[in-house]
């Protein structure tokens, strides 16, 4: 029977649930610290955009399951009475140390360490790996938009093609941070306090009977925030269309803003568009172009000299297509005090809580990460420490700074990695050190698992 | 400034509430009918399973826009004021005819058309193509994964993975829609009455100090209803000591469900597990494999013989990993009883509200379809019709069929798909015509857009 009103709190795994109740039956309940990282770069990546943090916390704070959930658990006849009882009363008590949104990281680094009793810690799984693998796909995807695009106006046209409403305000928010203009989305733009672009549909124009019509009644709506889609019929054709209501506009003091391409061959398009508007002397009007593009497209257009002023980006980049998944994963590494690891092949996991040092040259420019234990300060005292506190026994310390300021950290972080690791095709790889001291704890640990012979 | 109690009526984007403007100061207020179609297939794919109305009915029977969403509006400054206040009373008031969920459906086919006045019609594009895209774009991925599990059992495990939470549970739905056992997602499990299932997490194992310590804890915890994970150290070594604490369970009366392996060569993982169990003589322990799987890697499990029992796929296929997106639109096709349609390169559309007709033979088994102007029922009389009324003036017609109806239905349809539409990789074509008074209505759209000078 479907239960509509149930809330987040139940975002989990189902082995959450049951192995809380394990923990709890068998008296396993110390406090635990998990690690979030992720193993692998996907194909064409040496970088990613850490995001999700926000979400993170607010949810930790907020951490509890409904009267309903509570019903809903209960009616499944698969816990003990006394454990969803238990369960009723669960907050997130424990504390967390992360890396600021917007920073620049590297495989293995772990971006954000839970601390708390274990149950707790291990219950939220799910939703931390959801939210920050997510974001961090998008931001990371964006940047690479941001960075191809060469300074040029870069707008999110994404929201109909990522995978949900959800997805789609992360994109908004995720791409801003790290250098869009704005997004098309409206929910997204007010939500998080985005500037908003819009320009108009293939049926706007097709509702009319003609071309030049729809453009005029744009226009007399918007007089002085109008594109026109000039790609509906034949794009030049269009293009000298809106050059005619242009002029119109003119006379009554206003000005044509862009006009859209969104089909054929952009580069060539934007040429003789540019050349048509350029004649009828209205080089104050801008090309915007949309329509399958992503950062390998924006590169190659402008590589090639096409006269564009700003793209709109969708499908491509709201489900980052050439790269939808990443191997991000939250593991246990220390229980009670004991630094632990799993062994799978290709997926060990380095011990203990941590901390990541980044080191800089003089100019501020990145040399190199290293991941170290968090008891080793010592020997990276001019390095910069990326995770800090940001939540102690399930509160926050601060709330979380504001979206424009996100926006400048990352493009701080992004102006000091070195152009090798930005590359759009086959970036090199930058350092990653592992510390001596947590170097000898994985090796003291593998050796204390082979002691007692859980490894052959 | 963010505005973060915004409503999902504002999930537009800007350019639907900027044409709503224009089409209303220029009068442009008439009826319109537009359709929701897929331009082309993603790699591999020769069908797709359509999904997602039951979310478009209930927001366009509730559609508004909250006072929140209006005072953000008016806050842009962007729009008219007596725009804005038409926007505060807006509500869908049209008829939508679609597919029914679960029906298989190919390129070009209309799969929902909506008719509202043009204002209405126009506002819902982002929302609907949203929904529909990614919950076709899950249950087609999901489809396959069932077609390669060849009646083994498969469980979504991609919660942690999806794009959102939104995303999570959408493909929960689909994914049981179309034969999936159930999810671990809880809350999906909740919210649609599907079942869920678990196992446990590598971070249960590495929190006790043995391995076979945290097998007797989940095991005193869920005696009839537990499954080991064996790979935390040596996934063989760790089946040998799943079966010795299976021998303490049976000793008290209770099996071991299940042992999963998560990593390594499943295939020869999966042999010599099956050997350690049997020769304890616990051939009822089931083998449940997970760990990057999707139909491909699931096929050629089942191909080379592996005795494995069931899958749990997550990453691949929660983001549909291979086809993350489709070309999937909405566009207008009639205003005020004249067929529109538009030429831009590769992407004209067919004009007129349309019906798409099954033919098939005597064992119900798919011949072809035809795509067919709404005026023509007579040559079809023997086909199926596959768009029916679902919402007059705003309102459902009737309550969404349970889910385990939608899942019966696909079945269905599934059995009547020849399999070379099926196959995993390069699958054929089905046919899918346009009947004659479509395309003659097509030619003659074309010519008057011809005569008038708007095409070249």
């Amino acid at each position: 029977m479907p239960h509509r009103e149930l809330s987040t709190g139940l975002f989990a795994d189902l082995y959450e649930i049951t192995m809380a109740q394990a923990y709890r039956q068998s008296g396993t309940t110390a406090e635990a610290t998990f690690s979030l990282f992720f193993r692998s770069y996907p194909p064409d990546r040496a970088y990613f955009v850490y995001a999700g943090l926000e979400d993170v916390l607010e949810y930790l704070e907020h951490f509890c399951f409904s009267e309903a959930d509570i019903d809903y658990l209960r009616s499944t006849g698969q816990f003990a009475e006394d454990f969803v009882d238990f369960l009723g009363d669960l907050r997130f008590t424990g504390s967390v140390r992360a890396m600021q949104e917007g920073t620049l990281f590297f495989i293995n680094e772990p971006v954000i360490e839970v601390t708390a009793p274990i149950i707790e810690a291990q219950f939220v799984e799910t939703f931390l790996v959801n939210r920050i693998n997510l974001q961090t796909i998008l931001a990371t995807k964006a940047s690479r938009v941001v960075h191809a695009a060469r300074g040029k106006t870069v707008v999110d046209f994404a929201a109909r093609r990522t995978h949900g409403i959800e997805a789609a305000n992360a994109l908004a928010r995720a791409s801003y941070m790290v250098g869009f203009a704005g997004t098309s989305n409206v929910l997204a733009g007010g939500m998080s306090g985005i500037p908003t672009f819009g320009t108009m549909a293939h049926s706007f124009v097709t509702s009319f009977e003609h071309e030049e019509e729809a453009f005029r009644a744009y226009a007399d709506s918007f007089p002085d925030a109008s594109t026109f889609l000039v790609d509906t019929y034949d794009s030049i054709e269009g293009a000298r269309r809106a050059a005619k209501v242009a002029k119109e506009m003119l006379q009554k003091g206003h000005r044509l803003r862009a006009i859209r391409l969104d089909s054929g061959d952009l580069g060539e398009l934007a040429r003789e568009a540019r050349r048509v508007l350029d004649e009828e002397g209205m080089d104050y009007v801008h090309i915007f172009a949309s329509g399958g593009l992503d950062e390998f497209e924006v590169d190659s257009l402008l590589r090639g000299g096409a006269p564009i002023d700003g793209f709109g980006v969708g499908t491509r980049v709201g489900v980052s297509a050439d790269a939808p998944w990443t191997d991000c994963a939250y593991k246990l590494v220390e229980y009670d005090g004991r630094p632990v690891l799993k062994l799978s092949p290709d997926k060990q996991t380095l011990p203990g809580p941590k901390q990541v040092y980044r080191l800089r040259d003089s100019e501020g420019f990145f040399l190199r990460d290293v991941i170290a234990c968090t008891s080793e300060a010592g020997p990276y005292a001019d390095a910069t420490p990326l995770l800090e506190y940001v939540m102690r026994r399930g509160k926050r310390i601060a709330a979380g700074p504001p979206l424009a300021a996100l926006r400048e950290h990352f493009d701080t972080q992004f102006r000091g990695l070195s152009s090798d690791h930005k590359r759009l095709r086959a970036p090199s790889h930058y350092d990653v050190d592992i510390s001596e001291e947590l170097t000898r704890l994985q090796a003291r640990v593998v050796g204390e698992l082979r002691a007692r012979g859980d490894v052959f």
